[in-house]
């Protein structure tokens, strides 16, 4: 069983491979009269799309994508959503070193074993390239939750991690690592060249924050919110670690220290929170504070030093990935991190109003 | 909408409170022909039962669990298993505090906003005694996966984590805390029995790793083992975090130093690896090396200490949480990590099965 | 894969066998706040209780529904709903025979064909004991609908049909048969009565309506009100037809003759149908008229007459089913018929509401 | 909330709407190692194909399939397979009458009440045009279950049903009503064609025959092989009902005439039944015996004759459908019907494969 649907109420189901004719999402269950079109989404593609700094992969894609169904005159219909992304540049190349051999880190070995063969070209359906699917669909999910705000960026690569007195959230979007100090980011440049030119990788963690949503969101006990977030965080390519709130610190740290006192509102409306220790959500349920988490990424696996590896007879054999590859892969996990926030939050607002109304 | 289900093939839901009459679990999509009765079930339920040590809550529970249905001359039917544990040591108190005051760090004031009230009887349906009717279906899910073999311990505890020099299996079952370190385990003797004695509470870190998981189980893109995994132990109560294999710290290393290299088997058959930072998964699918993963439990959130609360009318006061809890909750979760990553793998391996044959 | 769940947001699932020690339903999903006790749902089991009259089984159940989770000072709280019926008279029997032989008609040899083995006793899980979890949890789903009345009753039985001009609603309850036409009541009461003390059995065909349901519950294109009803009704035990509207009788109309003309309502309000060929439902979607449909019930399997079938080492031999049966199982369809149209109804209100508020 | 997927393991999606760029589906769960081209999906679609004869609507599309998804170097790799079928002949006209009246019998007036507005262009998404999707997937599902044998037939038109005697199945693919009997399609020739000329509409019933599903397919209780198969064919446009085996006729019989007595099989193997009044499926699992059903398409909605009707004001008016339209659209119901029953039948190997091995 393959399972390319995400979501309960609010679903998507992504399709494609990296270097097949096109990709695509199909988002069901979307409330009608949203105002969409092409340019509503185009946006969030251009934010992820490669080859945009010397810092990512090098590959040229438009990444543009049409809108085949579900929308009438402008806003949607409460139909299904197709969504298209043709690919363009599957660069003409020689795969047969990457279809005889197993390149570890890669989903490859894994694929043959549960498949028997797999599309080796670029990865087929493991490649990152199936995020560009998830964007889209995101895209179309902020739609239905006009009431949060949710910013995406990297706290860390290689180790080197931003430091919190220099949070600048205008930086952000300023330079090409989605970094909210400047002085990391300076700092990353010469690391991830330095990468790059070398021919090795570096992992990063990305961390993402949703305001605005309120309490009362996420469900006892197998949908709680958190573990939503986990599964969609956790199935982006090349996550290996997901934390809510303090995440692992919260381990380290006594009931006193970690308790989120309450008051009352300075204006008599939503009570305050003193601290988020929790990252806004108890018993799987929003409290009405910002949603906070941290997204572990390894470094890309594709490297220019040769590792040892197995051929699909079994042999023993080495391989050394050439080709163009993002030499730090969580980078471009920031908008897809964005997008699967958004993804489950909009799921989540509806299957509240369902249950709730 | 409320999600009390869990899994795709080998599916179960859970149901009841920390104080009603009864709680259960439903298992659903179980294969025929296996051997089950409550002798199977009790000893992991035990494993988790309260009281068992000072350094756990004192509540009294037998969990002693009844099998209604999908069972016939000692053989699993293929039809629903209805398991029941009754609540015998409800103990008879005073709850109009925790009625009417929200208690920082539990879900009584998401409960609130999502439903509009709530059972406050010991947390209603977000008491971890919930987790017992987990545990209870990860019994029936381990006869599902014969060939693999389920190990989880505490690695940490307030930040004191374990010497992986020191690491004996054997030990794990000896000690209270299921510590694999003995000088650890010592340690934490004085840690958990000073924080019990002072009403305050500890965080730990629970480790678990599955052997003898073939490669091929799991799926792309939204149903990967590792999402699968993540959600699974993210919805344990007082989870905050989970790491696949390297986890946090594959986000440190380089390309070079996170590559499982692979090489033939000695005797021909299933290959090997000479690391395993991936734990065991590869593009959502197991590589047939051990899969590995941590989960961070924060520190129980029921402390002597006053903190600052608001009451259900919204007015400010303060509330210490009385009672019987358990200082470090991470300690029962142990038994339920374990049932958590059975009920999952035992449903891949039947997605498998129908996809794959 | 086995699947005794049922609906998308408002969902159940029963387990149970004819001769287990109970049987039951998980109801999630329930919307909080809604008044709910045992004696809310007692008389909808009482209903389809058997033993009430010579014309139904005479096996002697009290059907005493006990609610174990999911409701708190009398109200429902969102949180997973138990619903526990003993069995007591599981009258003590030898089975041999049954063990041994296939009864034509019943699921006997299916059920060994796919799990290798049965429960035999009484039929297990395939026994119509298991519509009584659907009533309850129509019970609930009820609440949900408050706007909907239900009515439903049997229009034939082995081929004699009630007159569409006695039809009188209060008659409904006051005859053993759910009739609505008196005349056809007591020509049942003599059809039915030779047919037990004869040791045959008779088919009926058992209508239901649906008034109140407002326009625009239901989706397109798999959760069509009408299939998902489709599903619900032929899911019962002997059901072998299903009908919405004029169903067959429409593929005998020519378009005019089947149109549905509209006009304006009177007082401005909700537009008016004059005719209702469609039973309610348009695209899927209902329309705002009344839903209608029609179930064909199979005569009762267990005959007295001896069958040519085969053993369970394919042997050949006949069968005659002793025991205590209902001569028309139609009859006790009504209200699991009735059930089923509440527990579709109250999932696609919250569907509905889920996406468009 | 919109439920655009069916199925439980072998899954698709359809996408799409009548005057929309393009419709598809995504085939999900497909076995991997399957031989697929757009060659082997194609016939299924000019099978169903508009414009064929003077008897189907003149809508002239070609209806050419192209995979874009989960096909490497011929063969299905186990990832999701997109289908995409182009739209091509969305005529140019004016739509402001529909646009403006509700069409009696058409979804209008629902898909309005339900999300507000609606793509009027040819009914949207509520077009049968949809049907173009499910073939196409159906013809996936066929690769699946080789084992299996599909006939599907126009039994009945307008009330003037076939032949028993009649029978003859080579006939069936010989005339333009999918007709088993060549005597019923001459007088249907006749009917047809009058009803088309008179811009009027007739009904139809069609039947369908699995041959070759092994006894074991099918699920207790809310899985039942038949309930999917009604719920399959009840969503199909234009259907009113659905019956398996003896369907209403069962209703009629006593329960020794409905009885299917067993026999050993001459060679030892499978057992046989002789007689089929269950359409090959008890308990909701398959017998072995011939899968059986019939289907009740009413008359095409869309007439030449004024109706009376509402404007989306509330306002009294009246329509005539002009445009192209099927006269008698049963008979393109075929292809669907035969589809959905392959599609059912594929998820049901499946699940029987994931829980039985």
């Amino acid at each position: 069983m393959s399972v390319n649907t995400f979501g309960r109420v609010f679903r998507f189901s992504t399709w494609g491979e990296s270097h097949g004719p096109a990709l695509g999402a199909v988002v069901d269950g979307c409330p009608p009269g949203l105002n969409l079109d092409e340019g509503t989404i185009q946006p969030f593609l251009d934010a992820r799309r490669p080859g945009q700094s010397k810092f990512t992969t090098q590959r040229k894609e438009p990444d543009a994508v049409r809108i085949l169904s579900g929308v009438f005159e402008g806003r949607t219909t409460g139909t299904p959503i197709s969504l298209m992304i043709e690919n363009v540049d599957q660069r003409s190349r020689d795969y047969s070193e990457v279809a005889r051999a197993y390149r570890p880190g890669h989903a490859d070995y894994a694929y043959d074993a549960k498949y028997g063969f797999r599309d080796y070209r670029g990865g087929g359906r493991s490649s990152a390239r199936e995020t560009a699917a998830r964007v889209a669909a995101g895209a179309v999910a902020r739609l239905v939750i006009p009431e949060v705000s949710i910013t995406a960026y990297v706290s860390e690569i290689g180790g080197d991690a931003i430091d919190p007195a220099n949070f600048d959230l205008q930086e952000i979007a300023r330079n090409p690592f989605w970094c909210p100090d400047a002085d990391a980011a300076a700092r990353w440049a010469e690391r991830v060249d330095e990468a790059r030119l070398s021919g090795s990788s570096l992992g990063a963690v990305v961390a993402c924050m949703a305001d605005g949503v309120p309490a009362g969101w996420g469900a006892p006990v197998y949908a709680k919110l958190d573990a939503d977030l986990a599964a969609a965080m956790m199935g982006i390519n090349a996550v290996k670690g997901i934390e809510i709130g303090d995440g692992f610190e919260a381990a380290r740290l006594s009931g006193e220290e970690n308790a989120d006192p309450m008051r009352p509102a300075a204006d008599g409306s939503t009570p305050q929170f003193t601290a988020n220790h929790a990252g806004g959500i108890a018993g799987g349920i929003s409290t009405g504070q910002p949603i906070t988490l941290r997204v572990a990424f390894k470094p890309t696996s594709s490297i220019l030093t040769p590792v040892d590896t197995i051929d699909s007879d079994g042999a023993a054999t080495q391989i050394r990935t050439k080709g163009r590859h993002d030499p730090c892969v969580g980078i471009r996990g920031v908008p897809v991190v964005a997008a699967m926030m958004a993804l489950v939050l909009a799921d989540h607002k509806l299957l509240h109003r369902a249950q709730c109304g």
